[in-house]
């Protein structure tokens, strides 16, 4: 039985996140509707993380196992019929019938928006936490350094996180700034805890605001202790930018994008 | 009595455009109503531009005069507290008494953002025109050039443009691509017709798509025939983005933006 592998894309504005909750639409529910209509089968879908509330997505991994048997175009164009406007099907292609986009992401990497000016930005309300302070990108950058490597992230983890273990390996932290006020900050890790990337920027950015100095960040991911980190970024800013994979898992990708053309270990 | 000149942003999805219809919302009205309740006064509020329906902006231009004398920074932060989510104002500032935002415009700035990739991008859903068959960059920079100068426009002009004359002078048109598939028009003249830009867009997307040579947007521009151009692209790709008008206008700019700090003629 052919198991497809779907790279997806939404706006998460109105969902309550990929998992199902009882307060309003989920992610994983409209995915699930689709391909179950695609294959007129009764399919489990499995994502390789699942974004929170408000969160979006460029590069969400699912996979799912069918009888139904179609030209990989098919699932691709078929579900985006299917599938509401603020969720699509970017790429489609078959893996392994052990393929498991959970356990074997080796990475992942997220981006968060900030846009940084006096007055607020009407057309990035749904992409942007919105800071009307001046923020020091500078000081925000040197302050980022702290954070990468392996580190126990218990200072960036939130209070109901259910990992096993708070220790977790980030290979990229790197905050950009351009004219004008875009912001983004790009985190790059083998895995994340629960809020881990917002409690990040959250802390980055009281740095920026100058209320805490830069060697704060390395005090505070010393410290282990969430109390001693800055706020949890709004969610809205986040974006899951793609999941990471060997090169040797990708097999026969057809698509529209090239959102995971570069994925490498 | 002091003239206030505001810059605008507005996400223009859920209106019906600048100018006051029976049929929603329109951004004059909203810009009214909350102007009217900071300065307790019927002031009327002037336009550089008349956005269409689901047209944006970035830098639109508005005036007013007022009996109320308040600080700039509470005509800026006051109306922003009254503005619906989707209208902010980005600066505002004292300008001549005399001071029309529509007649001493000596240019305007547009641009028209378009995603090119097979599939949707539900994240460019309310700000690009997504085209999913591959476009030729380097055809429509190439076709875009005869569009550059003094011209009859007619053939780019909508059948109901109530422009006393078509000749217009365009002083850019340039067309980038990144890879990734984000495709943008700038498109900078001393005035335009009635959905000129987008009717230029929808001709160069032709020649992009490859249904028509490069050399026929020239041949176009030349017939001075509506019908011999190509389709008008949708409103939501385009953004207002710059009034222009000479430096020796502006006066004790304040506000969040560098949105019209760079103003020349």
């Amino acid at each position: 039985m052919p198991r497809l592998k779907l790279v997806l894309e939404y706006d998460g504005t109105d969902y309550v996140g990929w998992q199902p909750q009882t307060n309003g639409p989920s992610i994983h529910r409209e995915v699930e509707r689709a391909v179950r209509a695609l294959v007129s089968e009764e399919v489990t879908i499995l994502a390789a993380a699942r974004t929170d509330s408000g969160v979006h997505a460029a590069g969400q991994v699912v996979c799912f196992t069918t009888r139904r048997a179609l030209p990989l175009k098919a699932y691709w164009m078929g579900l985006n019929n299917l599938l509401p406007k603020d969720i699509a099907v970017v790429e489609a292609s078959e893996v392994a019938e052990d393929f498991d986009p959970r356990r074997l992401a080796r990475g992942k990497t997220y981006r968060y928006l900030i846009f940084n000016r006096r007055a607020p930005s009407p057309l990035r309300l749904r992409t942007h936490w919105q800071i009307f302070q001046p923020l020091d990108v500078p000081a925000m950058q040197l302050a980022s350094a702290a954070l990468l490597g392996r580190h126990d992230f218990s200072a960036f983890r939130a209070s109901d996180c259910q990992a096993a273990h708070p220790v977790r390996e980030l290979r990229e932290v790197s905050i950009s700034g351009a004219a004008g006020g875009e912001i983004a900050a790009t985190v790059e890790g083998t895995a994340f805890l629960k809020h881990m990337v917002r409690n990040i920027v959250g802390t980055l950015v009281e740095v920026g605001k100058g209320r805490k100095p830069v060697e704060w960040v390395q005090q505070a991911l010393e410290s282990r202790d969430r109390n001693r980190a800055g706020p949890t970024a709004p969610a809205h800013g986040l974006t899951l930018m793609k999941i990471l994979y060997g090169e040797s898992l990708q097999s026969g990708a057809i698509g529209g994008g090239a959102a995971i053309d570069d994925e490498l270990d």
